[in-house]
C-alpha cells in the first residue's frame, strides 16, 4: 500500500508490480508505455478482451518488439497497483475484485471523480457502488496531492476538467472568481455550488478524445479539419469543475483537428479590478514549486501563449493568461496532451505520490520541437 | 455606376468590366476566381507588383489554362469596378486614382470599414484619406443591403468581424443583447458602444486568414496541430463588432489547423430569461430571405451546428445555437469560409447588389462533402 | 437514349431527367451535388436505404437547404439517366431493373468497367451478369469518347487506374512504354498484356476513397498523418490499367493525410532513349482538346508539378513529367480529385458526352487557392 | 576521443561535456533535448547567431523551463564532443576551429557524407575542406559501427538516404540488388556504380526536412494536404546511397502532409526470383542485433507495415516489404522520424557508438499511439 511505501526511505529504488485493465484503447496502451518504462515499475499485466493473446505491439504500434501479450480481463492477476483504463460503469461494477487484487486501485474512467452520490447523478446515470465515491480521491496532484498518500482508489480527472482546473483553481483561491469561490476546495463536500456567469470556458479537444473505435463522425474524412462544436452545453466535466472551484462554469467543447491535446481558454470577470501583477502572483504561488505546471509569460516568438503542441506527449500542463484592460477581463490558457497530463499521464503521476516515488518518475519525456498535429 | 445598372430592367444580362488590384494574394487570388467565372462580368485586368508578366495560373494553380497576365499596378485600366485587395493602408493611399479609374471601387482591405476617423484612430494607425470614409458602404448585404444600390466604395468587412456579426446582430436587433443595442445600427454614426461583458466571442480561424506570404510562425511546421491563441485582446475586428452591434465584445482568436475558415462561438448571456422560440423567431425573420446564410438547427447526425468546413469554398454562413438552461446562456455559433465571405465572396456579393445583378451571381458554387482541412 | 440526344441540335438545352441509387455515400453525394446544378439536369431522386426520408443536406452537409429528401431503394423511379453509387456487385445484381427505369445507366462502382468476364474474375469475384459486360463502355472519355454516344450502360473508372491511366496513356499510343503497347487500346477484346517490369505505379490516395463508413483503422486518430502502404501488391485497379495500356505495371498505392485526391507517380523506363520533346509532343497531341486535362509543365512557383490540391473538387486531371537523363527514366506525376474525375465527375462528363450536353455542363468549378487538405 | 573512452570498463557511469553549434534549428532543438536528458552527457553549450541571449526554451517550447541559454557562435567552448547543426557549408568552413575544440565533431550537415571530393563535386559545389572528407566516418551504425570507434569526425546521414539504405542494404549484402552490389561497401573508396533502373526509390517526407525558416511554398496555407513532388530527378541523397550500395537508384521525393518523417518505398526486380523466406533471412540477419531496425512483418491490424507515425520522436527505424509474385517485385518498406534517425538521433546514437556509452543512452523514447502528423 502507498502509505508504507512513502514512509519508506528506499522508495525511490523499490519495484512494485503493476497491471492494466482495458489496454487496448489510447488511455491504456499510454498506461502500457509508461509503465514498461517505468524505474520503479514491474508491468505484470495486460488484459484486453478483444485482443487477448496478442502482444500489446500489435495494437499500439510504439511498443513494438515488446513480449507482453494481452490477456483475458478475466484473469486478473494480483499486483501491487492495478490502472483500470475501461469505459465508464466497468469499474463500479468490479471495484471489489480490483480492490482484492491490488492495494492501490488506479481508475481512469468517470466512476470515481465525484464524492457524492448527488452528484454522479446529477450528471451520470446510477451509480453501483456510491459507497466507494467518498472513499476515492481525485488524482490531480496539484489539486489534492495531500489526500494521495492515504488513499486506497484514485480517480483520475477528466481531460477537459484537468485543463480548466488547472487554468482556474489559482484564481479561485486567489479570490478572483468572487468572493464565495474561497472555500472552494470544500465544496466537495456540500453546499450549492453559486452561479457562474463570470467564467466562459472554451475548450479545444483532439480526436483521442472519442477513444479508439471508429465510427463514421470520428472517421477521418469527416472529422479532417473540423471545427465543430460538441456538448455545447451540459457537458459532463462540469462536475468536476464545480467539485473543485465551488462555481458552475459557462462550458462548451470543440473537436478541432489534433489527435492529442486539450486547450481550455478562460475568460474570467472578477467582480472587481486586479492587476496582472496579483494575477502572476496567484500563479507562481500555486505553482512554482509544482514539477509538470510550466508558467508562459507571453515573449516574442511563435509559442507566446500555452498550445496542447508544446506539451504533446509529456506529462506538462503550460498555464498563462492575457488582461484585457478594457472590459476588465483575464483570459487564461491551459493546454495539456489528454491522453498524458488529461489521463495516463496524471494516473502515474498520482501514483507515484502514493507510492512514495519520485513524483516524475516514468514521466520525464520532454516532448518534441517541431511537432504537427501530435 | 451601380445606380444605373440598378435601374436597368436588363441589368441581370448585362455585362461590366472589373480590374484587381492586388490578385497575387489570397483573397485577391479568389477574386480572380469568381470574377472569371461572372457571367456578369468581363475581368480585364489584375496587377501584381511581384508577378507582372506572369499568368494568374502560375501564381493560383487552380487558375491554370487561364490567359490573363498580371500586370504593373502603374499601368491601371479604367473599369466599371475595381476591386482592390491590397494590404491595409494602400487603398487609402491610392483612393482617387482607384475611384477615377471606375465607377465602383470595393475594398477588402480595413481602410474604409469604420465610420469615422476617431474609430478608426482608435484600433489602427492615423488614416491618410479620411473624408471618404463617410463615403464608404460596410459591404455585409444581410446588413447594410438598403446602403449598397448607391455606393462609389464598398469596403469589404473583416472575416472575423463578419463570423461574429451574422451570429449576433439578429439578437441585437431582437434586444436580447440589453436594451440599447436596438439601436445598434445608428452607433455608426457616434455614441458611446456601452460596455459588453455580457458577450463573450471566441473564434477560430485558419491558416489562410494570415496571407500568402509566409515566415517562421506560420510555416508548415510550426502551425500543423496548432491550437494557437492569437490576438487574445485587443483584435482589431472589435472595432467592426462595435460599430454594428452597439455594444463591445470579449473577443479572442486562435488558429487551429485549418487553412480556409473562420468560426465564431458566442457565448450570450441575455438580460433577461429567453426561449428558443424567441431565438429561432430572431433568427428566422433576420435571416429567411436571405440567399447566404443558412440556420443550422441540430439534429442527429455528425454536422449538427454550423462547421466551416461545410461552408469552405462558398459564399454560405451557417449559424446556428444552443441554448444552455442551467445559467441563461446562449451560444451562438456562425461559421464562414473568411476567403469567402469573409472577404472576396462579401466583395462580389456587395458588388452584385450595387450593380443590380442577381445577388448569388458567380457564387453558386455548393461546397464539398467530405471535405478536409478546406 | 443518349444516341438521340446527341443528334439533337438543341442538346444544350434540352432537360434530362435523373436519379441516383446510393446518394449517402461520398460518390453518391457528389452525384447529387453535380446535377443538382447541372443545367441540363433534373433531379428528381436519390435512393439511400439507411437514410430514406431525410433531407439530402441532413447527410450531406453543403447541400443543405435543398428540398430533396432521400427515397427507398425499392421505389426506384423511371428517369433519363440513372446514376449508380452502390458498393460494388449490387449493380450487377439489379441490372435489368435498373437498366428497365433509365435509358442510360451510369454505373460507379467496379462492376462494369473489365471488358470480359475472364479478367472480371482474375480480379473479382464471380461476376453475376457477365452478358453486360461487353455492352457497359468504360466511361472516361480521354480514352473512350468515341464510345460513349451509343452507349446504354456507362461504367465509370477507378480513381487510381484513372490516375494512372491519364498519366500512362499517351506514353503507350507513343510506343515510349514499349513497342507492343501500342496496339493497347484493342487488347480489351483479349491477348496477354506484356510484363511490365517497366513500369512502376506509386499511389499516394485520401481517405475519402475508403467511402463513407468508418472502422478503427480510418478513425481520425489512426489516419491522421500517416504514409500507410494499403494494397502494396495485387491492388484490382492494375486490371483496368492492363485493359487499357496493354502491359502490366508494378503498382503500390498509399494512403497519406489528405481526404480527397489521387496522385500517381509513374516511374517509366523506356527501351529506348527518349527526349523532352517527344515527350511533350505525345501529351499535347494527346490532351491539348481536352477540356479536362492540364499539362503542367514545371516552372518556378510552388505549384511546378500537378498536384492533388490544385485539382481538389474538380474535374480537372492535371498531368506533368520530368526526364532524368542519368537513367532514362520518365516520372510521370498525374493527380486528380478521387471523388470527381476518379468517380462522380467522371460519370457525369461521360452522361454529357452521350447525351449529348456541353461536355463541361455542370462541371465548371474551378477548384481553389489556397485550399488544405481538401 | 571516443577511442580512450570506448577501452574504459566504467564508460557507462561517465561523464562527457558537450556543446551543440547551430542550436535554434529543428536538428539542433532534437540534439539539446536528446543531450539534456543524456545520462552521460553534460549540455554545456549551444549556439545560434540569431538567438544569442535568450533561453533555449524561448526557441524550442518543449524546452520550457531549462537554464541554458544560446550563446554567439563566436563564442565556442571547449567540450569533449561537439555536434553541429549548421546549414550545409559551414562546418566545412569551420573544421579546424571545430576539431581544435573539441574531441569529437559529429557534424548533421551534408558536408562530410562523402568518401571523396570527386563524389562531393558530383552533387555539391566545391568543398573547401576536402582532406577531411576520408577521415570522416559516416555515422550510420547499422552500416558503419566497426568504424566509429575510432573516429575524430562523425557525419551524420541524409535522412532520405538513411531511410533508404536502411531498407535496401540487407538486400544488396544478400546479392538480391544484382551481383555487382555484394561488394557495395567497398565503393566508397572509388569504382564505377553500376546503373539501377532495377530499383526504384519513392520517398515521401514531412515538412520539417525544409528546417526551420519559412517562406511561402512552406506556408501552411500553401504546404497543408499537399502531395507534392520535389527533386523528382537529381536528389543529392542519391549520392550518399550510390557510395553505401554500389548502385544507383531511380530516386524521386514526394513532400506530403506530416511534420516529422521519412517513407522510403523501394521496388526492386531482383535479377532472379527471391522467395520470402529468403528475404526474411537477409533482414533477420542484418538487423536481429539492432536496437534501433524493428521488423514489421504485416499481420492483421492498422499498422501492417512500416510507417513514419509508429516511430515518431523516436530512434527507431521500422523496416517491411511485400513480395509480389507477379512480376517478380520486392517491395521494401523503410520508415524513420527523418529529425531523429534521419539526423539528430543518428548523431546521438553514433556518438555513444564512439565514447563507448550504451548504444541506447539518451534514446529510449518509445513514441506515442495514437498520434497524429507527429
Amino acid at each position: 500500500m502507498g502509505t508504507t511505501a512513502a514512509a519508506d526511505a528506499d522508495a525511490e529504488t523499490e519495484t512494485v508490480t503493476a497491471g492494466v485493465v482495458g489496454g487496448s484503447g489510447f488511455a491504456g496502451g499510454e498506461l502500457l508505455r509508461l509503465l514498461d518504462g517505468h524505474p520503479n515499475v514491474e508491468l505484470v499485466q495486460a488484459t484486453s478482451r478483444e485482443y487477448a493473446g496478442k502482444s500489446i505491439g500489435g495494437v499500439h504500434p510504439n511498443l513494438r518488439g515488446r513480449e507482453l501479450r494481452f490477456s483475458e480481463p478475466s484473469a486478473l492477476e494480483s499486483v501491487d497497483v492495478l490502472f483500470t483504463a475501461t469505459p465508464h460503469g466497468i469499474t463500479m461494477e468490479h471495484v471489489e475484485e480490483y480492490t482484492d487484487a491490488a492495494d492501490l486501485l488506479v481508475d481512469l474512467s468517470a466512476d470515481f471523480r465525484l464524492a457524492t452520490e448527488g452528484q454522479y447523478d446529477e450528471w451520470y446515470d446510477g451509480h453501483t457502488a456510491p459507497e466507494y465515491l467518498e472513499v476515492a480521491e481525485y488524482a490531480l496532484p496539484e489539486l489534492n496531492r495531500e489526500n494521495l498518500g492515504d488513499a486506497d482508489i484514485i480517480a483520475s480527472g477528466g481531460c477537459n476538467a484537468t485543463a480548466t482546473l488547472l487554468g482556474l483553481k489559482p484564481l479561485a483561491d486567489a479570490g478572483v472568481l468572487g468572493s464565495e469561490a474561497q472555500g472552494a476546495s470544500d465544496t466537495s463536500s456540500g453546499g450549492e455550488p453559486r452561479d457562474g456567469a463570470d467564467v466562459v470556458v472554451d475548450v479545444k479537444v483532439g480526436s483521442s478524445e472519442g477513444g479508439a473505435g471508429g465510427g463514421a463522425a470520428s472517421s477521418h474524412a469527416e472529422r479532417s479539419g473540423v471545427v465543430r462544436p460538441y456538448a455545447p452545453t451540459g457537458h459532463r466535466h462540469e462536475a468536476e469543475i464545480e467539485q473543485w472551484l465551488g462555481l458552475s462554469v459557462s462550458f462548451t467543447c470543440h473537436a478541432v483537428d489534433m489527435v492529442r491535446g486539450a486547450s481550455a481558454t478562460c475568460h474570467v470577470f472578477p467582480d472587481g479590478p486586479v492587476s496582472k501583477k496579483e494575477l502572476w502572483t496567484a500563479y507562481r504561488g500555486a505553482y512554482e514549486a509544482e514539477p509538470f505546471v510550466r508558467l508562459v509569460a507571453g515573449g516574442s516568438g511563435s509559442y507566446r501563449y500555452p498550445e496542447p503542441k508544446a506539451v504533446a506527449g509529456t506529462n506538462y500542463a503550460d498555464v498563462g493568461f492575457e488582461l484585457d484592460p478594457g472590459n476588465e477581463r483575464v483570459v487564461v490558457f491551459s493546454a495539456i496532451d489528454n491522453v498524458m497530463k488529461g489521463s495516463a499521464g496524471q494516473a502515474v503521476h498520482a501514483a507515484n505520490v502514493a507510492l512514495g516515488f519520485e513524483e516524475t518518475a516514468g514521466l520525464e519525456f520532454a516532448g518534441l520541437h517541431p511537432v504537427g498535429s501530435p
